[in-house]
């Protein structure tokens, strides 16, 4: 779609937490785009041209130049967008950089043990995943105070890149929740957050981009079947 | 040391490659700083304070607020001290894009593939190491080309994000190669990169915080000979 001479084009796929965050931040910015549904398994054409390096989604294609890596491409929009739309970062230096590191540890640290719970080979692996996760969601429960100054989301009023770092996963947490029996956000243990997860998932720029549980349940079901096939070829 | 009215200190280590980052930046950016030594294999009372999730160097501390995550760092004090010398990162937001990218590769995937050479347990994984290790680096000549537009350095005519992000290993590999006779920077293989590494380290703004490359192989020396008794000791 163009949209004032611009050409914005997105390649993704509907249940990847990674392009959800690219959603987000388009719809926060009221941007048009067209979104470039990858066949799962396939790798496109326009993909291997667009990120060579890692070949993965999401891509964002502005005027014909490719942005790569979705928390760079958080940014990018953020910086390209700076007048439309609440911004994702904030001006201030140091809220930049206490923002930029707890949406760091969310990919480096917080994510890999929620994945961790699904892989485990072991009741005692699990657990211990299950373990790391909610010691994250603590640590996360305090950065949200930092980071939101008591307002509604780590953005503060609106949401921003911390909330687009974490909530990106939600429909994959909860379809992980219907499928185990966690609860992860916990009113008793961390109250901020599951408040944030009903706020998050209700805001206008998420609503239409975040999957429905069932339908990520059934996906997360395919994968599961595809990978114990994977590994019982070998 | 203050510097009108402003406190910085930066805790760290002279042989971390990930501290010479920051004082790169700092002395870039003109900042005076006091450089507080952690000694090795020993986190201080203040080091745990300032990075309670990671506990790891460097951390910079500002008008006692301390920022983490050495690329972190850097962005950070372009921003504060945007209006002190040149600009770490370009205004243009598909500049900033492209430099994000390609220091993010070389910490997610280049510098892992060096530190793989000298864990490398058998011949192959080490023949399979330096074998990643060159095709980054012509990933990297060719990223030189886009980030730099032609002149002396990724940032353009003066050091900027990707140059800090893989110029503070050089020490490192410098030690590497009179250790193991691999040559990286090799001018048949890659020109401009091996051009690039003399003008990086001759900057005014390196000299002075690049250790000597006997000093890094007596370090490195150390580091095997304590991890080889870690080892024997389990």
């Amino acid at each position: 779609m163009t949209q004032g001479g611009e050409d914005v084009k997105l390649l993704g796929a509907w249940a990847s937490p990674f392009v959800i965050r690219i959603r987000i931040a388009l719809n926060l910015k009221g941007v048009d785009y067209e979104f470039l549904e990858e066949v799962f398994g396939v790798k496109s054409e326009l993909l291997l041209e667009s990120n060579p390096v890692y070949k993965k989604i999401p891509v964002l294609i502005h005027d014909g130049k490719p942005v790569c890596e979705s928390m760079i491409i958080v940014q990018y929009i953020d910086e390209v967008w700076a007048t439309k739309g609440p911004a994702i970062l904030s001006a201030d230096p140091y809220d930049r950089a206490l923002h930029r590191f707890w949406a760091y540890y969310v990919d480096d640290k917080w994510f890999p043990s929620v994945s961790a719970i699904s892989r485990a080979q072991t009741e005692e692996a699990k657990a211990e995943a299950v373990e790391q996760v909610f010691a994250g969601l603590k640590l996360l429960e305090e950065a949200f105070q930092k980071c939101g100054k008591g307002k509604g989301f780590f953005g503060g009023d609106t949401i921003g890149y911390v909330d687009i770092a974490l909530g990106c996963f939600l429909a994959w947490l909860k379809a992980t929740e219907k499928m185990t029996g966690i609860k992860f956000f916990d009113e008793a243990k961390t109250p901020l957050l599951a408040q944030w997860v009903e706020r998050f998932c209700a805001d206008v720029a998420v609503r239409g981009v975040m999957p429905e549980t069932d339908k990520m349940v059934e996906f997360a079901k395919m994968l599961q079947t595809k990978f114990k096939a994977a590994a019982s070829a070998k």
